[in-house]
Parts: C-alpha cells; structure tokens; sequence
C-alpha cells in the first residue's frame, strides 16, 4: 500500500519514466511540483503538449523545427550543393557554434544498431537519398567516430557514391587544446595517418 | 541564437529547472518528450496538473493526502493520544514502514533555519499547537538528529512542555545492521549515553 495520495504517486511514476530520473529524485520532483504556483504548473504542463505538438522534423533536413522547413534549410545564404549528415539535432547545433559550415544538414535521427535493434529503415536515410537531386555534390558524413556511427557512414556512402556524388568522412585526430599524453592508441594512429604537409 | 525551435527551447527551459537537473539532462528529458506519442505527454502534463489540483494538506496532520482528512487521522485504529512530529511527508512514509507505530503524525514541511530564512512561521507550528487540546498526551519529535532538526525540536518542546503534555524525542545510536567501526564519534556518544539495561 502506497502512502502517498494517489494523483501524488501518478507524478511520481511519470516523473521516474525520464531518461536518467530514479525513484528517489522522481519523488523529489514531484515535490518541487507541489510547491509551485498553479500558473507555474500550468505553463510546465502546457510547455510539454506545446512542444509536442509544435516541434516537427524539418520535411527537408528532418532536423527539429516549429516551421515546414527549418531556417537552416529555408535560408538562402546556405549553400545548397553540400549536405552534411548527423545523428542528432544536437550535432546541428555543435556544428553550427563552430561557424565552420554553411552548407546543409540532413538529421538521421539516430545509427544502424544492430545490437539495439536499429536497421537502415530506422534512420532518415530514405529521405537523405530523396533529396540528392542534380543540386548536391557533396556529402559529409559527420556522424559520431565510434563503431555504430562509422557503420552508418560507410553504409550510407555506399548507396551514395554510385549516384555520383562526392561522399566525404570528417577528419578524426586530436582534439584542439588536449593533450598528446591522454589520447588513445586508435586516436594517435589516426591523427597520424591523417597527417599534413604544414 | 538558439538553434532548437522556441517551444523546444521552452520545454528544456521549465525542465531544467526540476531540482537535480542541469542543462544537458534538460535537453535528453525534452528528446524524451518529442518521441513520446501525443497520448503519452497528455497523460504526462495531466498527472502535473492533477497532482496539483487534487494533492493538498490534511487539515489536521498537514499531510499530503488528496481526501479532506488523510487515511491515517481518519482511521479509528490509530492511537490519537500520540502524536509524531516529522519534517516531511516522506518521513511518515518511513515511520509507516516500520510497523512500530500506531499513533498520529504532524508534518511540518520543513525545519526552523535561520540560515535559510524558515522561522516558526514558515513551518506547521502553529497547526501542530492547534490540534494539542485534552485528548494528546504525548508529542514524540522525530525531526532529523542534525542541527535543524534539533532546534526545531527544542524549539516545539519549550512550547508543548507548559500545557503538561509528555514530549520526547526519538533515540539516537548506532543504525541496525550497520559496523561500530563506521560510526562517527557524536553517534557512538549518544549510543552510549542511551544505553539500556539488557
């Protein structure tokens, strides 16, 4: 039997559904709830339903957006013949702090997993092929350096680059301001192999 | 600028504000919203709403209950003649589990701490010297054995002490099951100066 009052323990159980939340801080959550104002409760309820039923994927980059086609995708001072391909909206937005690029994004919405049940179906590689028309002539692969993600680089390129387009990986090596000393073995091999004339 | 779309961005705003939760557990939770289906976050924002609306003090105990009068003061098998005093409604949940006591409970949601602005008026004093009238013969302070803890309970017994009821406090020694070794010096103390005949 639950001494907590029933609706209490219905939060409680929602709250400890979060990525990350267990019972314990569910519990405290659920009392910082109680101590809001009902305004305040009402715009946290109402900020989940807006954001669900307001944020959409992008029909072009299927990047998260509250318009048809993001403002990445809709400007006209993004160069169109590149696209660079992600795992996670959050990809967009570190590639885009570093002011590097400017040209496309396309949003996979996760890898080819096998071990978590992840097929090429699960991905937005489809809608990643439907959009190389005539227009595009690069694509980088910009998902993550690990196993899963070079998976899915070397999958995509493969349906790509018969199309007659440029498929390109970004550089591994070592990260600016660390230290030689702490990177691994794979990292040092391949920030040599990837090596410049300076 | 932010990259996300604004309700996003609005989303991760109210969650981060969850007690224990920075930014970047702000961002997954939000991820977690958007892939939940419509049904889902409406049962999510509901169970806020609802916690908020039916959740509320028990007019006699202060405890959270989602009746007028909580199950426990309620019940006819509870001694009412004894009253324990806890900090917060989790602390009853604790009592409750133990199977030791049968009496009543006053929550005071919070302890007297001058360094974080509670004084007397800030917590169910007032409530709990309400309810002292022929029947309560004894006030048993369960509030935490730290310093808050402490001098609220002091504080409460100076004024329950002058209208001749029994007031108590729970004992202090070494937690069941645990290693003499790992006590600190202020338990092993007080576990010697509560020591009893066996």
């Amino acid at each position: 039997m639950s001494l907590y009052p029933a609706p209490f323990e219905r939060l409680v159980e929602q709250l400890s559904k979060l990525p990350g939340v267990g019972s314990k801080s569910a519990q405290r959550m659920a009392f910082y709830f109680l101590r809001l104002s009902d305004q305040e409760a009402e715009a946290f309820a109402s900020a989940i339903t807006e954001a669900k039923r307001r944020v959409r994927r992008c029909e072009k980059c299927q990047n998260l957006t509250d318009q048809e086609v993001c403002p990445i995708c809709a400007s006209p001072k993004r160069d169109k013949r590149v696209i660079c391909v992600v795992s996670e909206p959050r990809d967009v937005i570190a590639l885009e702090r570093s002011r590097e690029y400017n040209g496309l994004y396309h949003v996979l919405h996760g890898v080819i997993s096998p071990l978590r049940h992840m097929g090429p179906e699960d991905i937005t590689a489809r809608e990643l092929l439907a959009r190389l028309d005539g227009t595009v002539e690069e694509v980088i692969m910009a998902t993550n350096p690990d196993t899963e993600g070079e998976a899915t680089a070397m999958y995509l390129s493969r349906l790509i680059k018969p199309l007659g387009i440029k498929v390109t990986r970004i550089a591994y090596g070592i990260p600016v301001g660390s230290n030689l000393e702490f990177a691994d073995d794979a990292t040092l091999f391949r920030a040599l192999e990837g090596r410049r004339e300076i």
